[in-house]
């Protein structure tokens, strides 16, 4: 079972956080130039044939078009195919699966993609998230990211009894694995107490709830699954992809306790992979808020509808636990620089599969790690993409 | 030799104009609808897998995000994975080519592209155009389309010797085939000497050298070459995609007189296909002004560099012509709303190659056609893609 089309031989990010000393184009090419330095036995910038640029906003060229031709342009690569994905949060992911499409096509051995996200040079009113909804008869009456979230929220603590404290828990594990990674933006443990009396944002959701805005990039190489020993002894083969949609009106959703989007696109991703959540070693989920942490483990599979706040109590999604969830710290703590925070998770499971994750390493005993992204208009877009070190096919 | 891994097998446009009275959504809507009435043995939706979505600024959910998820959601096909591509002028034509990956890949058998944009319901101002370059150090100086084009022209005139009249006869005979075209933005023939009279707007460029904004939208459905016969007993394959870069600043340019993207996209569709220049019975290039169509000529192999301007003059791309060239009426009479215009040009090639272009139809001898699509920022961005009715492999 399984596919075996494509392998990822390289990846980069740099360190999330505030970047204002950093231009657009300046994180492209140091998250490229750190995926390039990071294969095994060294891969020729000559051999890349295309690449895909995830991206919502580059603020640098404009509020409107970057256009994938700025990317080939800004790493030195003038003269290559570049496609710009753009897709609400999940757009790094995005980016990485159509570059994964490419390479399994037969019409391109190896490609890069860079996602990449400026969130702090502007102020809220002009920012990427002020603006996205502007004259839009319905998103524009300020449905703003935590209140779209949190009547998710409230309703699943109304079915289910999931708790503020069991949403906190989300916050304590996640700000504690990302004071292990170098990469994350928030480095700094917080306890139940401090997230719960951190700021109202939207009831039931804190500020600690809550991801930061952030600037990032992040970059991976991907080649063609039986080239990829020229390159590495350890490559990470792409062994699911799923992607799907839901109704994009918060009207139109059958339910407020699950994502169907994630749901989908977990379905479509095991069945290629041929895994089940059992087999996981290791996950990086979308936690743009705490409760959806929780919805994903039940939308993932990981544990029943309704019991991801016992999950979580559990500690079995922590470090050292069953199946560590978010070792990078999540957006929680590592940050959510949109474009480039599918990418950036892809990245981790990387180093994680290879054991590469220093004080944030996993245990490995299966060799596969899962990746989820979700968003969108509407919370209406998920992808979820499993990893592997095991050869296919 | 050639390719043989994807088919059209459906395609619709909306008549291209200012569409101040239809939604981006209905817009988008009804060249779906149109595309999926197309398919000669009918088509399921519950039949496509996945989407895509060219489009630059999609107006109505703000001027920043849309996401490939309002795709689903607008055609009601909510559920299915939907990719939002942007990437400036060929934005369309880079749907289409990620389309093709992705049935090319494997992953998918049936999958929908939509280019759409609207161009007119904003002003000038707060236009797509007139914002793209907001906020780059370069771009943001005046450089809008015409200025860029300009001295690619004068250049042309200065070492080749091309002339306004040359340039003048594009428009001519665009705006002829465009007279002929139901879904053409203007449909009125006009004279060398109206071309020559029209308002400057940028020396050499007068308003009639230059495409005027427009809204619009396209579609087409695209299926696993091996099975394009349960949809229609003439399914147009998909025989070469080529796609390239080049430097995007102006300055970093090795010549005004050429498009390097262009030349270089062209080799690998021609190489892919295995075809060359004369075995085209029919090309839709980018005419976003005169002197591109020129140009486009010799980067395009249909003559030799220099050369453009005498091939309008002996009348070989025009109707009835030996390599009839925009039988549609292009960019200039049937308009280039960005996301879409690719898609179009494929969905004219479609028809042309099916002798289904009613008045405007060419001659079909060798059952290929060349689409031809440059730009993004620097116009250092291009597709080309060959269509044919010969099935390969």
């Amino acid at each position: 079972m399984g596919w075996n089309r494509v392998a990822v031989v390289g990846v980069g990010m740099i360190p999330f956080g505030e970047l204002f000393d950093l231009s657009y184009e300046a994180m492209v090419q140091e998250a490229y130039l750190r995926a390039l330095a990071s294969v095994d036995r060294g891969l020729d910038p000559r051999e890349i044939q295309a690449g895909w640029l995830g991206t919502c906003r580059p603020l640098a060229h404009g509020t409107e078009t970057l256009a994938g031709v700025s990317l080939a342009g800004v790493v030195g690569l003038a003269g290559i195919p570049c496609t710009r994905v753009e897709n609400g949060c999940p757009t790094g992911s995005d980016a990485f699966r159509n570059a994964c499409l490419g390479v399994a096509s037969g019409l391109y051995d190896v490609v890069l993609v860079v996602g990449a996200e400026k969130m702090r040079d502007k102020s809220t009113e002009e920012s990427l998230l002020g603006r996205a909804t502007q004259g839009h008869p319905v998103f524009q009456r300020g449905e703003s990211a935590p209140i779209t979230f949190a009547p998710q929220a409230t309703r699943h603590m109304h079915e289910y009894g999931t708790t503020k404290e069991q949403m906190a828990l989300v916050a304590v594990k996640n700000h504690g694995h990302g004071a292990r990674n170098p990469y994350a933006h928030h480095r700094r443990p917080v306890t139940v107490e401090q997230v719960l009396r951190s700021p109202w944002v939207c009831y039931p959701l804190n500020l600690l709830d809550c991801c930061p805005q952030t600037d990032g990039a992040a970059a991976a190489l991907l080649v063609r699954a039986d080239l990829a020993e020229r390159y590495t002894d350890r490559p990470v083969y792409v062994a699911g992809l799923g992607m799907a949609t839901d109704h994009q009106y918060i009207v139109e959703k059958a339910s407020f306790t699950t994502f169907a989007a994630t749901v989908r696109a977990a379905q479509q991703a095991y069945r290629m992979a041929g895994v089940t959540p059992a087999d996981l070693d290791v996950a990086e989920v979308h936690d743009c808020f705490t409760i959806t942490e929780l919805m994903n483990y039940e939308d993932l599979g990981f544990c029943a509808p309704g019991e991801g706040g016992k999950l979580i109590e559990r500690g079995e999604t922590g470090l050292g636990g069953r199946l560590p969830v978010n070792p990078s710290g999540g957006l929680l703590a590592k940050g959510h620089p949109l474009g480039a925070s599918g990418v950036a998770q892809l990245a981790e499971l990387y180093w994680q599969l290879r054991g590469e994750a220093a004080g944030r390493q996993v245990e490995v005993r299966s060799g596969y790690g899962l990746q989820h992204n979700l968003g969108g208009t509407g919370i209406a877009n998920a992808v979820v993409t499993i990893l592997t070190t095991r050869r296919h096919g």
